[in-house]
C-alpha cells in the first residue's frame, strides 16, 4: 500500500471550493500530492489564490504550497492538465443537486481509466436517483467511487483523526483508491456496497434535520436519542430494500455519519432543523442566506422511494411534511409521539 | 391498556435513591400511583422526606404527595407493605456491583407474583455475570425484568419524552410491565431479548469512556463518531455470541442508549472518560469522590467475556488497560489508531 503501486504522478482535483472540498484538497496537498482546487466562479478561484485560504468556510487554515486554484468559469489550463494525465483523480465536492451538471460541465476531462469520487450526500429531487446512476448517464467513461463517512470539514482541515468509507464497484478498486486519497490521519476504508454508502449518506441528511427539531424545540437529549435510533431503523428499512448491505448501515458511512450529524451544531443539516424547531419556517431560513441543507431536498425524494417500495418512514414522512408544507413543529411532534405503541 | 388489567392496586418500590431511582419514583407518583422510594440510609430518607427533593442529584424536582421515602436501614413498615401487598412491583435502582447485596437484603419481600425490575446496567465484575442471573441466584421467585434505553434521569424527570426498552421472559410479560410503568411522556417498548437489553447496556458505558477520552484529548467530532461506531461493531459480536438479537443491539436499549451516552457530559461513564482524557488518573478520580462510573468496572469483565469466546475487542481492551493498568492516554490512542488498516 505504498508509492510503488502508483509509480507515475497523480493528478489531482478537487471540483467545488465549499467547506469540503476545501477540507479534502488541503488534506492531500499536505501529503505532497500536486492538487488542483476548482471554484464556481473565477472570482473566487482568485481570492483564494491570493489569500491562501478559504476564509468564508475554513478560517486560518493555510493553503499548502503545491495546492492551487482555478474555476471552472475561466480555462487557465487546468481542463488540459487533467485531460492529458495518464492517471487523474477527480473528487467532486459539489452539493447533491448540482452534480448532474457538474459532471456535464466535467465531461471532456472524464476519460476511461481517470477515478471520479462523488462526495454529496443526497439523492437527486427529481428522479430520486442516487448520484453514481445520475453521474453515469451523464459521464460512463471514468471509474466511479463514493467517498462518505463522519467528517467534518473542519476536523479534516485539523488533520483530527477521521475515518471513512470510500466505496466503489469493487473491493479492488476501493482499496487502490484508498492508498490514493488517506492522508496522514485521514483513514478510508474500502467497501463494494455503492448502495448502501449512498443511501445511508443521503436519508441520514434528513434524519439529522428531524435531531435538530427536537434540540431546537428543547425536547431533551434522551428525545433526541431514541428518535436517532427509531431513524436508523428506518434508513436501513429503506436501504436494504434497494439492496444496501445491513452491516454497511452499521459502517462508519451509515450510523457513524448519522451520529456525527445529529450530534453538533457543526452539520448544517441539523442546524437547519434546529431553526425550523425555534419556530422558523423553510422560506425564511433559506431566504436568509442560510447554507443549503442537502436533508431538506432529499427528504420528499426518499419518501416518494419508501412509498413506492411499500416501506413506512414516519420520521422522513414528517420531515417532508415540514420543509415543504410548513405542517407546525407541534403538530410534528404530535405526529410522530401519538403513533401506536409497539414492540420494539 | 388501562386500568381494566390491573384491578388491585399495585404496590411501587424503587429501592435506591440514586438520581435514576429517584427519577423513576418521581415519575411513577405523578400518575397517581404510590410509591415508595428506599434510600440505603435512615439519614438520607428522612432528608428527602423532610425536602421532598433529591437535592444532590436532582434539584428543585418537587416529590409528588404520594411519594414516600424510607430506608434499608430502618423498617418502618415498608417491608410489611411489599409483602403483604397482592401485587409489588420492585424497581431495583441500585449500582450494578451492589445488586447481589441489595436482593438479598430484600429476599423476604421478594414474593413470587411480585414483579422485580433491574435497572443497573453493567456486568458482576467478578463472575461476569449479567444482572438477571445475579437476581436468580439470590431470589428464584419474583418475575425478572430489565428496564434500559436511552434515559437521563433529569430528562424523565422534567417530563420530557423519552423511550427505554422493557425486556421480560415473555413478550406478554413485558407488555404487561409496559403497561404498569409507562408515564405520560415516558414510553417502554416491549422486549424478550433479555440477554440483548443487559449487554447492550454493560457494555455502551465502556464504549462511553472511550468517547469521553477522545472528547477529553480534544481529537474532534468525526473520531468520536467513528469510535462510536467501530465500537457498536465490538459491542454487537460479543452481545451475539451470548445469544443477543442484532435488532436489539440496534435498537433503543443498545445503539440509543450508545449515542445518549456517548454525546454529552450528561453521563458519569463519558465525564469519567473525559476526565482521563485530561490526563487524570483512575486512583485520582475515585478519590476526588467522583460518582461511579458503572464502565469502568465493567470493562475487564467485557474483555474477559471476549476472551473466553474469541472475540476481539480492541476498544474495550484500551479501556480496561487505561482504568485498570494506567496505561497512558496518548499510548491508549496510540493502540487504537495503529491497528492495520482492513476493509470495513
Amino acid at each position: 500500500m505504498t508509492a510503488e503501486n502508483t509509480p507515475e504522478p497523480v493528478n489531482y482535483t478537487v471540483v467545488g471550493a465549499g467547506a469540503w472540498g476545501t477540507a479534502l484538497a488541503v488534506m492531500l496537498s499536505r501529503m505532497g500530492r500536486d492538487v488542483a482546487l476548482i471554484a464556481r466562479s473565477e472570482k473566487k478561484a482568485q481570492s483564494l489564490q491570493s489569500l491562501r485560504e478559504n476564509k468564508e468556510v475554513l478560517p486560518s487554515i493555510r493553503f499548502p504550497e503545491s495546492l492551487q486554484t482555478h474555476s471552472l468559469e475561466r480555462d487557465s489550463g487546468w481542463r488540459d492538465s487533467v485531460q492529458q494525465a495518464p492517471h487523474a483523480v477527480i473528487i467532486l465536492a459539489t452539493p447533491t443537486q448540482a452534480t448532474r451538471q457538474a459532471v456535464r460541465n466535467l465531461q471532456q476531462q472524464l476519460h476511461k481509466g481517470h477515478d471520479l469520487v462523488i462526495t454529496a450526500k443526497g439523492l437527486e429531487r427529481e428522479t430520486q436517483k442516487r448520484l453514481t446512476d445520475v453521474v453515469r448517464e451523464e459521464a460512463s467513461e471514468p471509474n466511479l467511487a463514493v467517498l462518505s463517512g463522519p467528517s467534518f470539514a473542519h476536523d479534516v482541515a485539523h488533520g483530527l483523526p477521521t475515518a471513512v468509507t470510500l466505496a466503489a464497484p469493487t473491493l479492488d478498486a476501493a482499496d487502490r483508491l484508498c492508498t490514493l486519497i488517506q492522508g496522514q490521519h485521514f483513514r478510508p476504508y474500502a467497501s463494494d456496497d455503492l448502495t448502501g454508502v449512498q443511501l445511508g449518506g443521503a436519508l441520514k441528511n434528513v434524519l439529522a434535520i428531524a435531531a435538530g427539531v427536537v434540540e431546537g424545540k428543547g425536547l431533551g437529549e434522551s428525545a433526541k436519542a431514541a428518535l436517532i435510533t427509531r431513524g436508523f431503523a428506518e434508513l436501513s428499512r429503506l436501504a436494504i430494500s434497494q439492496g444496501a448491505r445491513s452491516e454497511t448501515l452499521a459502517g462508519l458511512s451509515g450510523l457513524g455519519d448519522l451520529v456525527l450529524t445529529c450530534s453538533t451544531a457543526g452539520s448544517r443539516n441539523f442546524r437547519f432543523g434546529y431553526e425550523l424547531g425555534k419556530g422558523k419556517k423553510t422560506a425564511h431560513l433559506l431566504a436568509s442566506g442560510q447554507p443549503l441543507a442537502e436533508g431538506a431536498k432529499t427528504a420528499a425524494a426518499a419518501l416518494a422511494l419508501g412509498k413506492a417500495n411499500g416501506i413506512d418512514m414516519p420520521i422522513t414522512e414528517t420531515v417532508a411534511q415540514v420543509v415543504e408544507h410548513d405542517m407546525s413543529i407541534d403538530d410534528a411532534i404530535d405526529a410522530l409521539m401519538t403513533r401506536p405503541l409497539t414492540r420494539e
